[in-house]
């Protein structure tokens, strides 16, 4: 076990027959290009090009796959050196949390996380020997020492690993000068933002109140009124796509959606910048403005992402000692037919709109989204999401979704990560499982081998740009 | 590609061992007659045995999961030539028709409606090439051109298909004409109807009130009393018993049974054909229906069938175009073990009864309905359903069925379907699902091979005919 | 079929190079000694060890997943002997319920009882000719004679099994008498106890009022207050553990907590013990208990386990004549992300405590257990329970596990069963299944084998030891 090894038919199912099909896709779609169209990178990283710091603060700390399981075997966050929001000590020494990381590193057996990093090991970093308690040390400087050379600052590395285009995601408040610096670079990456409202639509958001104010300031609209704060929003998104957006994302609690009256909208509006809603108001103010983003897309042409039914925060003391995204959110069920019901009454017929529909509840794959999707000329699948951004995840996205939902209302796949690295060893899990998957439906005689190949470009490459308009 | 191939090993296992033995259960089972206990052909084609029309009228047309694929990519219902309720324009031409479809045909890659068309062009149509935009034309003629010959009319297909009987679906209000008219005509084909008493059992069905009073009428009984319109009810179960029913068929929004007084059966009663329920008044009527059922059943002996779950006409702006079944139907999370509880405590021991039931939420499979059926003697397991009549579906109802609820409590296949040509197809489908499924049973040494393939028949033909008493 | 054979791949998944890979690993484990700190054998048999008596007796009679089978085939429970609560005439001839059962046993077809049972038949009894109806007397004859013999009294099927540590289920109420005897009499089996507080912390469990008297007479402490009870749930658990015991069971409806302030607590107390609670109290009573439990598992060190989502005693009729575990326990959906919140905002991230959960609700390994467990400290996961102690549900476990709550966050394996004959049986499939899907994560690439070899250990014997603090 100590050499460090990436099988290349690893994630290929073992049967030989259905093995050697699914070799022979992956051939022809494993150099195609990433498009990553949404994710979490930061796009200072493009606008700077400076080097990354150490191997933990660069793939432990911002990584909460990785801390998440650390800490739910009784590693500390502090231990970590996971920043305090109480200004509570934490561990300091770079060194001592990767030897923290490398004696724990066995944790992550039959984990994505430890596919990813295995790959950023070798394919990056070239290491030869597996993460162990003994090598611990070699991976910290061969990875930091690395990082210091030009090969490894985030241009490079953005086109070593064949990025075509990647979206970042941002909020209506961002001035975006990171994207237009990218751009006034003359480097020619494509890094685009993507639209994220929460903090000037959710009334429970963090500073809602204020924000909202500030969205007034920097659109030049009247806010104090909700047709001010429409076109507030309208002018942002104008901006947002001048910088490259082509989609929204919106991450609320639940799917709900409302169609109310303009004097319902009014009045509700008032109560909200008033920071006066009480829960059930605040969600049905999330809900209408789902359906007004729905709206204002037909205008736009800016694709709507929709991915609900996380609790966010779960861990009242992570929360309150390291505040958000601590590896803390945990999914709930999730309802989307009844939910989303308002908005389609109003806008699911109308084929200038299209709608991404995510979900961290499997049960609602071929039960909801796959028959929602396979009717709705609006309405696409996202693909496996998060907690299911994982082998045996996107198998049951595959299996549950393709026979009543079609490949073709689905839109390839997302990364939806800030772990910048790990970006290219997540694309290949998905190409890899996409070509299982498709092995499978040729050796079982259900598709035939010229459509599995042709699938698997539409699925790695083609339906992505498609369905973002890339 | 473009030859058209049904692989004599699709469907089973790609492992060669669990393939050889999937191979000699299906050599066993695979001339079994059909037994279609549950579908909704139309009884006129076999009353007045007319030829069908064109290609798109018999393929395209009457195939909401055909349509609704097609839409939901954004192709309109009008150019696919559904009938419009509004009397706005549809495209006329079943050639044009025809060639959208065949253009569009690549979408359902990896659905099953794929796979059952292409047995249909094959065994029925015998074409030799696949379906493309090029051999859209070759395909609307030669299918065109074939049904117009004997062979092709409605009893010479049922004949060569090799159903030994097929059930339709009829309302309490229908006189059954065809099915007479098919008895008179001294065709051999056994085709039977079924009890679906919706129109007269549910209060929100369009013109419930109305119905009730034919109901009435038909049967001789008064129905302006709750006692009345029981014996109308009983009435007519008698009267479809006598032309071959053996099961009624509930499909209401919910599983909700209830146990209602006489009294409040009364009150309850007056409102509903007072035209006055409400929603709740509605569903609390139905759950009581279908208790009352129950009790008729253990009376006539007509086996129950209990498929709840779907949210109907889910898309307001298609139905009010183009009226009901247009692939907008849209399953909802559906509750069983609190649901049926009241008819459970009423009649669940009595081994009289016998009550099959059916879900769209394939979560309550492991969680509930095996439970339950492993332990009720009244109750039964439908097969996999509509959205889940599938590779994967049934693949999945198997795997998380058996093992609690047992193969004795399951009830063989239902094709549920108005396409006729696709009923061998889907019974194949079935046919060598199970057989790949208990092919792995026996390479696992989980059973023999001899259980196995009693085990084939019972799944293909004995349970079907004990669970329906044909 | 007439042989019995217990095939050496039996479970293993049929592929060659992933079968393969199994035997390695299975070769490794098999002899492992079994652990099984779950369960409900009854520590009488340990104590006394006198012989077991027939066939029916002991095979039959006690095994509700037998006889749910069969009554859900129309069998009657008084045609297996089940006694009755009402007096009612049951069979007596303990030869002709067997007949019965042999007359029936195809119905257990691809159901783990089956595996059990012949695992029972061949390694136990060394049965050569399969059960069916014409083996049905020399089976009954073999097992009854067997019994007879000291190599089967339960001590000696203890060793033969070779159990390690097996855990009872007691109530706080018993004097725990059984286990004494065992200590006393100088055998070197290990039988512990687990304190199961259900009589006395739910205040709709039969004789709920009288059984907290109970508990203070046997505590010596003043019951008639809050703090009086919970000081008598602190010397019984201080009892439990110096009788062995070093987890806590707790079988609640549903995964409900709360922490409520001291008088509210008070309060609500006294409506538990005055009999006065309304169903929703009860539940809130419940919810206070857990986090209670939590509170004092934390002083002293014993294990909390939490199982809800069972609707107990769902037949009403088959509870009123033959009363509890009668194979009529369904479960129902269940909550744990907001139900478990409160405990956890109490004592989530206190390292001291930990905490098992079980679910029958398979929706939530993947989308809210794994989460849960994959970031809390304190929780860990428990082992596919009950109806999901089957080959697919403990596939089903793994698959939908792992990827989120990684393997070191489960448990190991529980047999949960009072067929004590049957606990070789079943950890014997539990270590085929973790094999078979170990086997396939190194078939497809994705741990080495050694990690495997490694973990199947661990899953096997080292987690369950570590984790259930034995």
């Amino acid at each position: 076990m100590s050499e460090l090894r990436l099988h290349p038919d690893r994630l290929f199912p073992a049967d030989t027959t259905t093995r050697d099909i699914a070799r022979r896709l992956y051939q022809e779609i494993k150099n195609l290009p990433i498009v990553s169209p949404h994710g979490h990178t930061d796009p200072q990283w493009f606008a700077d090009n400076e080097p990354f710091g150490n191997a933990s603060e660069l793939l432990i700390k911002p990584d909460h796959y990785v801390f998440r399981m650390l800490y739910s075997q009784g590693i500390s966050l502090a231990s970590l050196g996971i920043k305090s929001r109480d200004g509570s000590k934490v561990e300091q020494d770079p060194r001592k949390i990767w030897r923290t990381f490398a004696d724990n590193y066995f944790l992550f057996r039959g984990t994505p996380s430890r596919m990813w990093l295995d790959y950023v090991f070798k394919e990056v970093f070239a290491m030869e020997k597996a993460l162990t308690p003994d090598t611990a040390d070699l991976y910290f400087d061969t990875i930091t020492d690395s990082l210091q050379q030009p090969e490894f600052l985030p241009r490079a590395l953005f086109e070593k690993a064949n990025i075509e285009t990647i979206a970042t995601t941002e909020s209506p408040l961002d001035d975006l000068r990171h994207h237009k610096k990218i751009r006034e670079s003359g480097w020619k990456g494509n890094v685009i933002t993507a639209f994220r409202p929460d903090p000037v639509v959710d009334p429970e958001f963090e500073g809602f109140v204020e924000n909202v104010q500030r969205l007034g300031e920097i659109s030049g609209e009247d806010t104090s009124t909700w047709s001010g704060y429409l076109a507030a929003l309208r002018n942002r998104r104008a901006y947002f796509a001048e910088h490259g957006a082509t989609s929204t994302d919106h991450g609320h609690a639940t799917a709900a959606t409302a169609d109310l009256s303009p004097s319902e909208c009014e009045a509700l509006y008032a109560k909200a910048i008033a920071g006066e809603c009480t829960a059930q108001e605040a969600e049905l103010f999330r809900a209408q403005i789902l359906t007004e983003m729905a709206g204002m897309s037909i205008e736009d042409g800016l694709v709507m992402q929709i991915h609900p039914g996380c609790f966010r925060n779960h861990n009242a003391e992570v929360y309150r000692q390291f505040g958000r995204d601590k590896g803390a959110d945990i999914p709930v069920q999730t309802e989307y037919v009844r939910a989303l019901k308002p908005l389609l009454d109003k806008y699911g017929n109308d084929t200038r709109l299209s709608i991404i529909l995510f979900t961290l509840d499997e049960t609602v794959y071929s039960r909801e989204l796959a028959p929602l999707a396979g009717h709705y000329p609006t309405l696409k699948l996202g693909p496996a999401w998060w907690f299911h951004d994982s082998p045996e995840g996107m198998r049951r996205f595959r299996e549950q979704m393709t026979e009543t939902g079609g490949f073709y209302n689905s839109v390839g796949f997302n990364d939806d990560t800030r772990a910048f690295l790990s970006i290219p060893a997540r694309h290949d899990v998905a190409r890899r499982m996409d070509c299982g998957f498709l092995a499978r439906l040729v050796a079982e005689h259900r598709i035939h081998e010229d459509e599995a190949q042709a699938l698997a470009v539409d699925l790695t490459y083609n339906l992505v740009k498609q369905a973002y308009k890339l």
